[in-house]
């Protein structure tokens, strides 16, 4: 069986039709539902990019892995997906964005040269690269944002568009009265992009997702990792216009959440992407265009479905819908993503299994606490492989998808760390304070900020949108110190013995014993002889000064 | 300047004279301490020898680098004492024990030649090894517990005495009988060992050391880490006769300790060990051998103290004396080390800096709360550097030694894992929940065990000999809680964030947005013109299909 792990950025849980949105059909997101189970309490661990996937990638926590902000390295021999399931001999290979940055000084020390085998693959988060493209081609007066080739930008230079970067002047921009109408100006997002819609990111790694599966060696886990529908939020015709304000929803808002504001929820609801979103012609003119990149991005899948289909591929390809993070989109007061309300760290998560051990559970969903890390080790366990869960925190789903009920945890984390950005410096924390966790156990959803500040909660049952934080009546002392008992429970979680299996403890039991570790014998008759026998025996030689003996 | 790091095993923070033994004369640790400051409550941040040395060479909590006991390997790639001191033009060496088990798997994984240099200090705990001998080379049915080549063995060959393992039949044997009268057996621990004493352990690493600074160049931090008075308890002539039962303290042990014990107390009570140091004749042979290889100790010290002042190096080279965990001898109804008393957790911690900063604290002693991990943050300032706090997890300590009052920290932590003992088998406890913790504010100590135990609690102002556990009185649930509530701070602790300084983060606050990376803006009249001048200007080319402009 291959494993096709597909991601999408800044996708909503709710834009899909499959999950309820009233105006947006996805009926290639559905059916891989139909085939399979729709997971509706996932979660990442946490809502910015490059921490979520490295969280996806190790199967770990942004705390045990380290790498909690976009950009931050993920440190050199922490173990990722590709070490694991090439153990098991599956290939694990990247098509698109993992949003890594490599731990090159850590990379030096160790004296492991980028372009050796290994040392790629600790560049590339442990993925063999058919095409890296993180998709974020931006460029500014200190220069790239991202500073690798850009494959994509290559690939439009080969049909024809000109330029030094015509991801920005075309695939990223549209056209207004001749000048370029760049795709970062929310103003432009109703235009059509500047490029033929074939030749757009979408559809442009979806034909490289099928020329990888022509060549590719099995078993493989393959991850493609679209970079829509995140920002720049322009899309090439038709769907430009296949949706309109007629079909943004009300923001999911209210006048309560901006009095007395916790501090940090407080400078987010004011930083410049949440200013944005609180006008509604943003909101008019972004989320047609958000909707319309999902539909392209629907389309493409069927497109990869009909081909894994004729192919005879649909019967051995286990397939993974997700997404990094969702977005605001202007709900909470907010734009983008970074915090805790569910349009943010809620996101898609669609599991087909082929196999028939999986009839049972097709077209189901599952309200589970799912977390992303869940992944990795349902990845491993796919491939025939034991969850080395001394590494790996996350949990297997297989046993949903086989419709059994697991002992299963009662709590799901997620976390942030904020210190490079605005709001830190203008809140005055600290880089090693600016971090926020999430505990959530299905129905309260609590904030802890370091830092000194109040926590924020939220009672889902009774406030579905999460308006009313708790925290600030002082209404709910026993649950907020309830769910930080279960914070606190994680916080001692072990997840630095990665070097130590249970199996390698278990045989570690006694073994100092049986290689002559005896510190605790008077004469020796507390144990068997044969556990002292090397300590036993005639004397040869007596060294002390002045009387030597035979 | 250069950095002499001495590390005794199983020391005692009470055996020496200048930490008020009523029979132990130590003079030149007294020395030390006369020339330095004595901190009085120093701890160690895991009570077993593995772990607490991976902490002393990292910096960092047993749970934060994860080699949470003996042998279990320090995972490739984590930073050590030699990482960052080499960094400023400090050699790091070792001469002696490190107990460190590399992380071969690890190392593999990255293509690391054990025999390459860079290698060789992954594999040798970041130090370049003068020697490296663990002081352990016993035997057993399965073989030998340390399967290194043995360095001290080789001298000892090279010495004439003869056989396969010297170390087991002279060094740590006496004879009774003509036959070999091994260490192991407490019932030997009086009669004197089998060799001459210049040839034991502590004077040949102390000529190690001696020879290691003839050559060396500087500046340097060398480890000089003595195996002793670590067990096996048994010491050559004239050491084994200076001390005998009338010297013997009697046990720090009371009653009330085994009514209703906690599980994991009493499992440790009941252990082989334990028992042992619960019988009379064991600590009337075993503890006055123990003081014998301390006075060993003090004696090889005063020579080292002597070749320092001969040489000149006193001036130029700060001195520390430590230890890496200490001994129950019975006290607690204990024996070895592994739980939190403060024979077993707390160790002696003395350090002299040359430099005339350091004048006005001479001969103090400071009573602040010192965790072993400082030690790594002190070496790093002494070094000329500053302390990378998003790895060191330490401070230093040099502010207490120009006799300021520094901002410090208001508990100390230890940790144990149990997982590989037969405790943990006895207890039916699982490998991840094998672990304990201690939270320790100055006066009250609290130990939590996972796997649903109840906590331990002492207050150390009323019962100094911690004999009265009142979480068993269920009295002080307000102390236990805000004890609890330390542990969740510390639990919550930055410590994988290692690929990020304070200065990496704040050089990268704002530094996406001049990377061209603008989705917040309507129509950039939000920012300066400059960070939008790429995304304006004449189009070249519109890809829409059927219409192509100019």
């Amino acid at each position: 069986m291959n494993i096709l792990f597909i991601m999408y950025d800044q996708l909503r849980f709710d834009y899909l039709s499959c999950a309820g949105h009233p105006h947006l059909e996805t009926p290639n997101f559905d059916r891989v539902a139909a085939m399979g189970v729709r997971f509706t309490n996932a979660y990442v661990q946490s809502p910015i990019c490059g921490a979520s996937r490295m969280c996806f990638y190790t199967g770990r926590y942004a705390s045990s892995h380290g790498a909690q902000w976009n950009g931050f390295p993920l440190r050199v021999g922490e173990q990722t997906l590709g070490d694991h399931l090439r153990r098991l001999g599956m290939g694990c290979w990247l098509i698109g964005k993992t949003h890594m940055k490599a731990d090159a000084e850590g990379m030096a020390r160790l004296g492991l040269a980028p372009d050796s085998e290994i040392g790629a693959r600790q560049a590339e988060c442990g993925f063999d690269a058919w095409v890296r493209d993180d998709g974020l081609w931006a460029e500014g007066p200190d220069g790239f944002y991202d500073e690798k080739r850009s494959p994509y930008n290559e690939y439009l230079k080969s049909k024809g568009y000109d330029g030094e970067n015509p991801w920005a002047d075309y695939a990223n921009a549209g056209v207004s009265d001749h000048q370029i109408a760049s795709g970062w100006m929310f103003r432009n997002a109703d235009k059509p992009a500047n490029i033929r819609e074939e030749d757009s990111e979408t559809p442009w790694l979806t034909s490289e997702a099928i020329a990888f599966m022509a060549q590719a060696k099995e078993p493989w886990c393959a991850h493609l990792s679209y970079i829509k529908p995140h920002w720049p939020y322009i899309v090439p015709p038709p769907y430009h216009a296949m949706f309109g304000p007629n079909h943004v929803p009300a923001p999911t808002r209210h006048p309560v959440e901006r009095e007395d504001a916790h501090p940090v929820f407080g400078a987010y609801m004011e930083n410049r992407i949440a200013q944005a979103f609180q006008r509604d012609e943003v909101r008019d003119k972004v989320i047609p265009a958000y909707m319309g990149l999902i539909k392209q991005c629907d389309d493409q899948l069927g497109r990869l479905l009909d081909h894994l289909e004729k192919t005879g591929r649909l019967k051995d390809t286990m397939i993974v819908l997700t997404s990094d993070h969702g977005d605001y989109l202007g709900d909470h007061w907010l734009g983008e993503k970074d915090l805790f309300h569910e349009p943010s760290v809620k996101v898609p998560m669609i599991v087909y299994d082929p196999r028939t051990r999986a009839d049972a559970t097709r077209g189901t969903t599952c309200d589970a606490l799912v977390e992303s890390i869940d992944l990795a080790a349902t990845f491993v366990e796919a491939a025939g492989g034991t969850v080395p869960d001394h590494i790996i925190e996350g949990r297997s789903l297989l046993p949903w998808l086989r419709g059994e009920r697991p002992a299963w945890r009662d709590f799901v984390i997620s976390e942030y760390d904020y210190s490079a950005t605005g709001q830190a410096v203008k809140l005055g924390v600290a880089p090693r304070d600016a971090r926020l966790f999430m505990v959530y156990d299905g129905r309260f959803k609590l904030m802890h900020a370091e830092g000194g500040f109040r926590p924020m909660l939220f009672d889902l049952d009774t406030d579905p949108e999460e308006f009313h934080d708790l925290a600030k009546a002082g209404t709910h002392e026993a649950e907020i110190a309830r769910l930080y008992e279960m914070l606190s429970r994680w916080g001692r979680r072990m997840s630095q013995r990665v070097t130590m299996s249970d199996a390698d403890i278990d045989a570690k039991r006694g073994a100092s014993l049986r290689r002559g570790i005896l510190p605790f014998l008077y004469d020796g008759a507390e144990v068997p002889g044969e556990l002292t026998e090397k300590y036993r025996g005639p004397v040869r030689q007596r060294h002390v000064a002045g009387e030597e003996e035979a």
